[in-house]
């Protein structure tokens, strides 16, 4: 009882943590994450006809909703249900409300409007999904651009996700991955790691290159950028993160 | 014996982590911490006469061997070993190495000596010791600086440390405390939080109302500002972090 209840509030306060990173404010200058990489995406896509796009690792939905603005279709999947909630009940309400840490225990009720955010006219080409990178439905497929934010070294097997994504892609699609390559063992079995360790022969492996290895058959590497990222955990305390994006181009 | 493993492991990241943290690279642009710390304690303790400092929760000694280029006398103190085997490792063989993290388990050895930083001349007026800000031993006293970076929310008790303190500073002492207020029930106890919880009345009590009440009786406050650090965990992720400094004049 006493653990399920911990869980219960580390969900609602990873909730709310992620609501303020995709809907909040900025800090440190640093634009908005979800809307920088939808904007990059589109930019990187603008080659394809923009049907159907992909936010794999939507959390709380911004992103897609902002691909929504170029796309006709997308998706937007998270393993987690209570992000994918937000996503709707953005649609279904046309608001949210979170709560914001302050101080201690002191909380903050924050409320955003689809409007904020330009969302109202599109909202509706969203279609949210509970769903696992390892193991997606065969029905998502036929994608321009699938877009996986900071995904990869959260997957129990990024592999399953890596080796088989070109299938899902059209011919000339687009695929946008950001990752800091945090490699955590809680995570990910350091066997699956898809890079950030010393091989048999104590050559260091870094996760561009294995993904070079890994995608290198079906996609050509188009650009390498890197895009920062901040996550407010209390008002002082904050994640700082320079997320790598690298842009793949199915062959 | 697994489980021993893991916190040697993570004691000897940690104590890595801050060893980069006090002598490593900055990031950002902002100041080392402990470099920023001394000179703002050195400047508000202008009109004593730099006799002798404590610097209380001092990690690995960086902000301790600052203060002895003013103080004719500094003592540091940590609660952990670990970090007071750093700076006594500095003293004694004027230099000190320590591992930094890559991506995943890729790890780098960093080299740094003692005069990097310009200590070698007043090392000797340093006294590192293992303690317990809630429990310090009587000799510790007489001093005309107290600083305690980033401490009161770690302690198990803070109000036995703040309640206190003034008994060990001299007359027109100054004590510098720095703190994000990161207030957790995994270090603190709720019931010994200083602030960032609502009392009885459901009125918001913060950490700097509750420090004026405590510190109220023996202290005048004489200055607050904010005073930013980034602690680097991976190339690509870090903790940027606005505590907040508060200048208190024995009175």
């Amino acid at each position: 009882m006493e653990i399920k209840e911990t869980n219960i509030y580390e969900t609602d306060e990873l909730v709310g943590q992620y609501c303020d990173f995709q809907y909040g404010d900025e800090y440190f200058g640093v634009t908005n994450f979800a809307k920088a990489c939808a904007h990059k995406a589109v930019a990187y896509a603008k080659e394809t006809n923009y049907s159907k796009a992909l936010d794999l690792g939507c959390a709380t939905g911004y992103a897609s909703f902002e691909l929504a603005k170029t796309f006709d279709y997308v998706d937007g999947i998270d393993y987690s249900q209570a992000f994918v909630n937000v996503g709707r009940e953005l649609q279904r309400s046309r608001h949210i409300s979170y709560t914001q840490n302050g101080e201690g225990e002191i909380k903050t009720r924050k409320e955003v409007s689809i409007d904020d955010f330009n969302f109202g006219n599109v909202s509706s080409k969203v279609h949210f999904s509970q769903g696992d990178a390892c193991a997606l439905a065969p029905e998502f497929t036929g994608y321009d651009l699938i877009m996986a934010t900071n995904l990869i070294d959260r997957l129990y097997q990024p592999h399953l996700f890596l080796k088989s994504i070109h299938e899902r892609l059209n011919a000339n699609g687009i695929f946008v991955l950001t990752s800091p390559y945090t490699w955590k063992e809680e995570y990910t079995d350091k066997e699956f790691w898809v890079g950030g360790y010393a091989d048999e022969n104590g050559q260091e492996i870094t996760t561009l290159n294995a993904l070079m290895d890994m995608l290198g058959e079906h996609f050509e590497l188009v650009a390498i950028e890197d895009v920062p990222f901040v996550i407010r955990e209390t008002p002082r305390k904050f994640q700082y993160t320079i997320s790598q994006m690298s842009v793949w181009k199915k062959e």
